[in-house]
C-alpha cells in the first residue's frame, strides 16, 4: 500500500486475530506484518462503549508503534459485545460460554469495534456498532455448539462467520464489524490519512 | 445429515454458486452433491420480489428433483437485487457493471433470496430480504473494482464478501442472504421438515 505521494508503506496489524488478518486480505491489503498486543480492555468510569473500544484500540496501536519504525502504518482494533449495558468478553470456560449464549438467545445485543490508526504524527480513531438479533436457541443446540470449541476465543461466545451464523436472524450495521474489523470505515479512515487504497 | 428417525439423507444443492457451496459447508453440511439448474428468473406480472424469488427457487428445485431419487433432499435458491422497484441481474459486460454500481452508489437497495426445499412429498419455500446501504463511490473506484472481475458473476455487480465489502456502510437483515443463502432461515426450514441439523 502506498501514500498518495507514492511512498511505500509498511503496514503493521496490531492484532493476532485470524479473522482480522483474513479481512485485511479480503480488501486486498495483503502485505502486512502482525504484532499482537495483549492490552486488556479499558473500562474507565463514564466512558461509553464507543469511547471504551476506541481507547483500548488506541492503546494497542501506541504500544505496538513503540516497536516499529516512525513511518510505519499501525492498525489496531478492539471488539466488545454488550447486552443490557453489560459487557461480554471471551468466555472463561465451556460453562461460561453456555451461560453467555443462554443470555443472548432470543435477544438483540450490540457489537462495538474501535479502530485506531497511527501514521507518523497522525493518530485517528473511530468506532462502529452493529445490532445483532439472535433467534431463540434450545439448550441442546447451545450445548452442541459449545462442544465444537468455536465460541472459546470470541467475545460473546459465538462466531458470526461459522456455525454461530445460524443463530442470527438479522443484524443492523456492518457485518464485518461483528467479525472484528469494520472494513468500510477502515477504508475511509485510511483514505483520510492520504493512503491510496 | 439425518432425519429425526435416523434415516440418512442424500442432499442435493440445486445451484452451481461457489458461495452457496461455501455457506453449506460453513454450517457443517459437508456431504452434498451439486446439480446446477439454469432456470431463468421468473418475473410474472403481479408477483412481489419475495414471490418471484420463491417461484424461481421452486422451479429450480423441481427441475433438479426429476434427476434425483424420490427420497433425496433438494435445496434450491434464487437471489435478486432490486432498487426503486427495478430488478438488477448479473451484469452483461464491464460497462453494464459500471452502470449498475453507479446507480447503487450512495443508495439503499434490497437483496431477496428465495429458498425451496423438496423432501419426498414435502415442498416448502421461504424468502428473506436484506437492505444494503452503499456509501458514495467515486468513478475511479468503480472502474478499478470492475477491472478486478469480481462483479461479473454477481447480481447487482458486487460481491459482499470480497472487495465489494468496502462499499457497504450498513445492512439490515441477514448478511448471508446477500451472499445467496440465508443460513438461519434455511436451518429453521430444514428442522421444520424433521431434519436433524
Amino acid at each position: 500500500m502506498k501514500l498518495k505521494n507514492d511512498k511505500q508503506l509498511k503496514i503493521i496489524l496490531a492484532s493476532g486475530s485470524p479473522r482480522r488478518k483474513e479481512l485485511l486480505k479480503m480488501i486486498e491489503i495483503k502485505d502486512f506484518a502482525v504484532i499482537p498486543d495483549e492490552t486488556e480492555e479499558i473500562f474507565a468510569l463514564g466512558l461509553t462503549p464507543e469511547q471504551s473500544v476506541c481507547k483500548t484500540a488506541l492503546q494497542k496501536a501506541k504500544n505496538v508503534s513503540k516497536l516499529c519504525n516512525p513511518d510505519d502504518l499501525i492498525i489496531a482494533a478492539d471488539t466488545e459485545v454488550y447486552l443490557d449495558g453489560q459487557h461480554f468478553g471471551k468466555p472463561t470456560d465451556a460453562q461460561d460460554a453456555e451461560d453467555m449464549l443462554k443470555r443472548l438467545s432470543g435477544r438483540c445485543h450490540t457489537v462495538y469495534t474501535g479502530l485506531a490508526i497511527i501514521l507518523g504524527d497522525d493518530i485517528i480513531t473511530g468506532a462502529e456498532s452493529t445490532a445483532v438479533y439472535f433467534r431463540e436457541l434450545s439448550d441442546k443446540e447451545i450445548t452442541n455448539y459449545v462442544k465444537t470449541g468455536e465460541p472459546m476465543d470470541k467475545a460473546g461466545a459465538y462466531g458470526v462467520q461459522g456455525m454461530g451464523s445460524v443463530f442470527i436472524e438479522r443484524l443492523e450495521g456492518d457485518f464485518f464489524n461483528v467479525m472484528g474489523l469494520p472494513v468500510c470505515r477502515l477504508t475511509i479512515m485510511l483514505r483520510n490519512l492520504g493512503v491510496d487504497i
